[in-house]
């Protein structure tokens, strides 16, 4: 059975509470019961840091045995080089996946420190992003 | 049953032929058929053209009576405001897709001048991409 | 009598439907009915195409005989460096014309490839430019 | 009967004196009287100063009384973002003109402070832009 | 008593007039009178102009006697060298002060050839930043 | 009674120690002591981390409930779009404060990330600036 | 009998026609008759076209087959993306012509999209960079 | 008997009182008067202004039949289109000065919008620049 | 005995694991085992950590007794103007070193937020750019 | 007969020798045989310099009266203003010429202070480019 | 008596040869008798040089010792930083001089790697700069 | 016996005597006898030239042979695109050295053409940046 880790960096915690107009009213938790269920084939964890630390820690964590992660690293996409180069480091495939079309937003968010490093990316969709990101394991 | 139109724009009628490091070694007439068969509650249709006034006729052709758009626009996603106002334009939901991982490639293909106006992006995974964004349109 | 060319780009066929937010309700057609009742001492002509390739070709083709040419280059304003060239190859004085005023847009819309080899330019106005770039044929 | 104000700003009171290559050996007051008698169903006034603040003084002074501006900034288009603020602040609509086009010259003419917060912009025309911009209130 | 001038510049003159959803509805005039009840150990004096040249001749006029200036040098603030030249000659100091958050605004907003010579920079407090800066003073 | 948090960035656990010429030499706890007897109508706590995720968790903490927030973000000022993210997150007005004129050093401080998401900028007035900022919650 | 291709962009059609201070007054037609008997040897083929897409089509058909494709891609050179795709994805080596000196002309026109991708590049000898450029393939 | 005038812009007349370490202690006027003993051949006038409409006023006023101009334009240098417009509008030749040594200061001090319509530029002498400027239109 | 900390930032516990093509093969435990015995003057302490904040703690912590630290910020490198000012507000001299020879990756990697505040950098010589910086504190 | 000097810059001697994946592996001097034996009715002359100052002394002797150099500058191609000042003070044509495409290497060395004033640019067809360069000037 | 060395740098030497519109048709050797005789009591010495080395050297050896330099670097001027630094490192004050108006030219030549180590700077008197130069120094 | 050049740029001759504040007051030769008496055994030579080409000759001569070069090329460093050819081009390792800490610099110091060939770089130890290079021959 494989292993996915759904990694969140800083904010994510607030999702369901903070400017719902971007990110819609469901919290993450409620949501990533829906995801279980919908992917029972899966093991799928859960793990949000609001600490750029604390996610290098993660993914150095799992990314040297689990099958792979879904990562929305928030506002560090777009200025944590250290976060790029734990992905590089590791061997897990990670993918990048972002709720809101950061394309429509500040030209500071059109920039990802992290893509060059990962196995794909996935924007825009609201919180079916991940659900689509985990699909791209299945493959 | 929900009509989707597959767009490719310029070289991707090489696909398989062309710089197979980068695109892969199966022609896209043999994926879509695959594709076909994945979704078969979908009415799936398909449609290249390596020239920008075609691409943009075909989106004002089926764009407000479709369902989705998958359009991988190829190099004319760096360069074409024009294609971004046809999708501005249209009412049917286009998905952009990449086959590659553009973020790897030289600068000027971090650039899109269409995700601003797309539901969303999905990039990197091959020939997957596509089935992801037509996934997209099942939910 | 002097012949003048009214030439329309990109997504200007779908003027009266597409966004009228920003491009108003009425379609050119209905438009150029207008403008040629206003101007019965010239002969106007419209064209309108999606392809930079075609507007080349007809820039060609009445540019060394023609009086004037009223271009709406739409998206391909900002692009085209060879639309640009096509003016500067030909005879026949064009004045360059948009129905927006593109300075309140994306930062994009704010350069042209063409201003500088027409005749003016008029930007602004709504359908109301049209009527004065032809106007200035009449001095 | 509408009110219009032509304003003419930095130098424009050397005009048939000044470069004549570029701006044409006629004196403004001289085209004034032309612009009056083909505009016999408009009050047309004139108005030029040298400096920044006295325009700003006249935008302020008409900008809530009268029908219509037709604004030639000369140099300070470039580079007087309190010009575009007065424009923005006023209710009276405002027609920026230019007698040369200013895209054939420095970089530094082909950016404008004015035009975004304008009705519409004509360039290029020599003096003909001014009968131009003044026709555009008539509609 | 302390001496301190409130100098404003450009369109500050329309005040409670000019977009309204910016500045607010008070007129600077109403305002001031408030002002000075609540620091009645302060001499308070006020001077508005639209001419870059009458703010600089204000600033050495007072500049070497008085003990604090609060400038909202409006437009000026993101064009002026020669501003912040005059703050930097004089003896008195300078306190920058803006109604609106300029940051929230256009990118030449965020710019200020003044603060770097002023003793202290307040923003974004609607008129409640002049308050605020002349309470600078009093310290 | 109105809750006011005093939040301090990387360093300024060092004040008083640190860079005596810029930051002078009084430790913020000293400080703070005064601030407390100078507004004893507000309740006001204080809190400093090195860490962005220890901020970015304090922000969430009392971002919902307390009435005001002062922030000196210090070096995270030019750097971190997750903390201007968690103030757009957050009810809780923010004031930014810095106690040097940040003008007059690198030009990369000259940028805040967090500027647009706050309620007013406080800039240079040594820690005089903590007094003003907590001061614009009193109106 | 090696097969060479001499393909032409936008605008080239012109030749002897437009602007002859910079290419010249006689038409292509006419040189293309003097290339063949200066290249005995070669099969040389010629075919000119206003669009991008018709270029992209025309490499792809020849571009698996012939022996070489000298390449005057004209305003094309600079903004086509698609173009530069289209030679790499080729097998046959291009060589790039002008036959100006763009480097004489407008900064937009030093760069090529296409460079990168040719076997080599001849710029600025009139109508004889076409011969230098087919004599490279007799090497 | 050639008439030359000295033109000083803003904050010029606060020499001898502001930024001794950068201008000097000696007041202009009693510069003046030593300039005008050096030069008893030559009608030496004198003029200052904080203002850039009088300072264009000015060059207008005597740019036709005057022999000579020196100008040291302080700050407008870096940034007033208008005054180097107002240079190239006149007949009288201008010669550009500057007391200090632009150079040695900030970035934006280093940029002239006169300098290219001007006779020559002097920089970086003291009071001494003005003399070499005279000198020049004695040759 | 002289004290010298040496302090590794984030991803660098990977040493060994990580990139070996870029940092080799050995852990650093080890290689810190053979700095050891080549120092025996020296009393030698290793700190790593992937947090920014507890970088920052551990230089605040060890800056103001100990005689050197050798500090590869990593990642932050490039990012972090806290470290930078961290740095500057300790009395301990800091020696920059990198493993990698940064100037031969990508751009951003070419800037250090951390060199200007530094007694001195060593870029390159893999793990030996450690050995040269704890020998320069035998100096 | 024609006299044609060829003209090799900096690093130019280690042809042969110097990383020949990008150089090949031939000396200069063999190849310049073969020229001579391929252009029997021209003198060529060869010179090498790594010396900016007698690459210009060079240009100088022959520049006013042999017939054409063909000029390899190597690395000064794209940082010498006085190289490029020099062939353009000159009267004998210079065709610039360049072994390897520099449009697949660094950028910087994507641009030429010569090319502006050289008769003509070939690059990147390895040694040929310069037989080919020679004959340009037989035509 | 002073001793004063005018030092010129590259394609000086052409001077009276080359580009006379902009330099003029006086050989220098000409020039440099005329203003030996007009400065009857300084000792005025005369070098060129092609070579940036020989320069520097040339700088090193009169500049601890001489009165004055007057240099005209050509175009090292905008390229050579270690002319810059050759200028910063002697005693002796050095002007730099320009035959023409730099600003009149291209955007590299309005760059001065020299200026800010400089006396001052003279720009744009033809020869006669030299004259001004070497005036400055009798002061 | 390893042998190791020292290679020393423009002005570095001037060591001991020029900006003492930035360089010390100790000449290089002397210096060049200590490093000699610490490094018994290794053979090492010393050079210094002011002229770009004598250093690259330098480099060719001794880059096929020797053991190692330690290289400081002054202000060549941030312009030389051909020295660092040359480090490319020979087969010698090349350490970069700097004597000061070029970051606290003026910005163009901040880049050098040679740190990507080199084997490592090290700056900012003052004189004994040399030592600690010769010592990384030694490993």
């Amino acid at each position: 059975m494989k292993k996915i880790l759904i990694l969140n960096g800083p904010n994510l915690n607030l999702l369901g509470v903070r400017e719902k107009g971007i990110y819609g009213d469901q919290s993450f938790e409620t949501y990533f019961e829906e995801l279980k269920s919908q992917f029972p084939n899966l093991e799928l964890s859960y793990f949000q840091s609001n600490s750029e630390g604390s996610l290098i820690d993660k993914l150095h964590e799992v990314g040297f045995s689990w099958d792979g992660i879904v990562f929305n690293a928030g506002a560090y996409t777009h200025t944590s080089v250290a976060l790029g180069d734990a992905i590089a480091a590791i061997n897990t495939p990670v993918v990048e996946v972002h709720i809101s079309n950061v394309h429509q937003r500040e030209a500071f968010r059109h920039q990802s420190y992290l893509s060059k490093n990962c196995k794909g990316i996935i924007v825009g969709f609201g919180l079916d992003s991940y659900r689509l990101a985990i699909d791209s394991f299945t493959k």
